[in-house]
């Protein structure tokens, strides 16, 4: 028997099914959590039941929360007149960390790829619609792939006749990194996007 | 506001505690988590709950095990006139992957460390004794670290008197690795340990 324990070979399994996580690494997160006491075992268990009963998705903004609206969607300090539409919740994250944008969010929940079956109506692109009713501009921060472009051109070509102003936001060479170890696609768009100065 | 859900922060906070687990791979597991069921995560919530409340010290070995006696200790297979003394549980997976040894073990929890407060009456050494009236082999399986060593003295040390064969597993250049990339120490030591052929 290579566990003397099926709790722990269970809780080890439910560690390695999480993306990044070994075998070797659930067995080492385990084993420091048993050397932690009950309450701390019991209040992680407690935190990720929280999440599978409170958590839903916001009516508006698609985005996670405990409360529907979100905190972004009810607060009376963001600007409803601009929106900012993410792939997924993670990178509104990210974007509210820039403490840069003041507007609201949009979560598609995916980016489309028709030859994964991921069509307009998987995504949530039909909820955008009414809402863009009292906006008078669009930023699309979607990631520079090739799903990701094709949902740009896509959603642009879908909201152009509704005389909103759309944006996206700029592809080039990351801050801090070096032109040696950039690739030639992300130079190449660098070039072509130049700002005079 | 960075999150617009606790539930989430919270669980985020909750894996970051765990070593190696930085607060971005914290936030892709909770993302993770939040695209399965509600079962799934439910799941993973129970068998967490239960290593709290299932999980015990074996009276005997000092494993951790769902029952007292471990299932290893209770097994007639396994023989009880060999004990392989480890520093941790953990220590006991590696060794029955092996599929080399079919004795039982002994769980010391630490490595002696006086210099951290870790004294012989912190450890499971007296535990040891009274398991040793029936023993013919003592196995010393134990990491070639300065704590180590230190505890595979005095345990020699206070089991030579009793007549018991005690033996330390070898120390040696790693099957696989190449001496160019292997430390002076372990290269000194493997010539030490030469076997003769």
């Amino acid at each position: 028997m290579i566990n003397s324990s099926d709790s722990i070979q269970k809780l080890i399994e439910h560690f390695a099914s999480l993306p990044s996580i070994g075998k070797k690494t659930a067995q080492r997160l385990v084993f420091h959590l048993l050397k932690k006491d009950k309450n701390y075992i019991q209040d992680f268990a407690k935190s990720l039941i929280s999440i599978s009963e409170n958590v839903i998705l916001c009516s508006s903004c698609n985005n996670f929360a405990d409360t529907d609206p979100c905190p972004i969607c009810s607060s009376h300090k963001r600007n409803s007149n601009i929106i900012c539409v993410v792939e997924q919740p993670s990178d509104i994250i990210v974007i509210e960390k820039t403490n840069e944008f003041f507007g609201k969010y949009h979560v598609l929940h995916g980016l489309l790829n028709p030859l994964d079956g991921i069509t307009p109506d998987v995504l949530k692109i039909k909820e955008l619609l009414p809402r863009l009713t009292e906006v008078d501009e669009l930023i699309l921060a979607l990631n520079p792939t090739i799903e990701g472009e094709v949902t740009i051109q896509y959603l642009s070509k879908l909201i152009k006749p509704l005389d909103i102003k759309i944006s996206r936001i700029a592809r080039g060479v990351p801050i801090g990194s070096s032109l040696e170890f950039t690739d030639q696609a992300t130079i190449s768009n660098a070039f072509e996007s130049r700002i005079y100065i």
